[in-house]
């Protein structure tokens, strides 16, 4: 990671940032996690995305068994620093239910995203 | 706000569930904030972007002050129910710096933003 002043200005709230993924090509919000900043550091080096399982409490390197990883394009921050926004390649699907965004039904219950692989196929 | 079960069945955490902006139309991401379930129910019913200010400890219409609402088309959730993401449409800029978007900068302070208003004229 460079070593910019944003980069180490980044404010991390009880050590994570929340981070949104989005398609860089269709511009789909895909999904939202959590960065430590180890997950921040790795991401900006290796391209590809990790994150911070809250619920695991380990490092998540995103598609490690599906094979659907992101490759990272861009990495954004917002005015506050304390968000960022990663502007992916994505393989396959984000979702582990088997569609293209994590995002794929409205409040009111109506599924609207694609659905991209058979989850029963890859987990 | 309609009696659907995803509705009633979103998850709040300590009251709050991170809420992601997406313009409608250029599908920027435009910001990133939180929502009590009273905003919640506010954003759903009049169709106009309301948060919870973590810093202020109060309700906010996004807009109030500048009049850049954010008057929403879509409101959807995550396969987790604990994110929400909003499709708006948006008036004059998201970011009270005067950009259109928030994340109008790299994590390397490189700005990509398009600077819509000024602040000091709006503020």
């Amino acid at each position: 990671m460079s070593d910019s002043n944003l980069v180490n200005s980044l404010k991390f709230e009880n050590g994570l940032i929340p981070a949104i993924v989005q398609d860089a090509e269709t511009r789909d919000v895909l999904m939202f996690a959590f960065m430590n900043k180890e997950a921040l550091q790795l991401t900006a080096e290796t391209k590809i995305a990790h994150f911070w399982s809250r619920s695991r409490k380990s490092l998540w390197k995103k598609g490690e068994t599906s094979g659907h990883y992101q490759y990272v394009k861009e990495i954004l921050t917002d005015c506050d620093e304390d968000v960022v926004l990663l502007l992916v390649e994505q393989v396959g699907g984000a979702c582990h239910t088997g569609y293209r965004s994590c995002f794929y039904r409205t409040i009111d219950g109506k599924t609207v995203g694609e659905k991209v692989f058979d989850a029963e196929d890859v987990y």
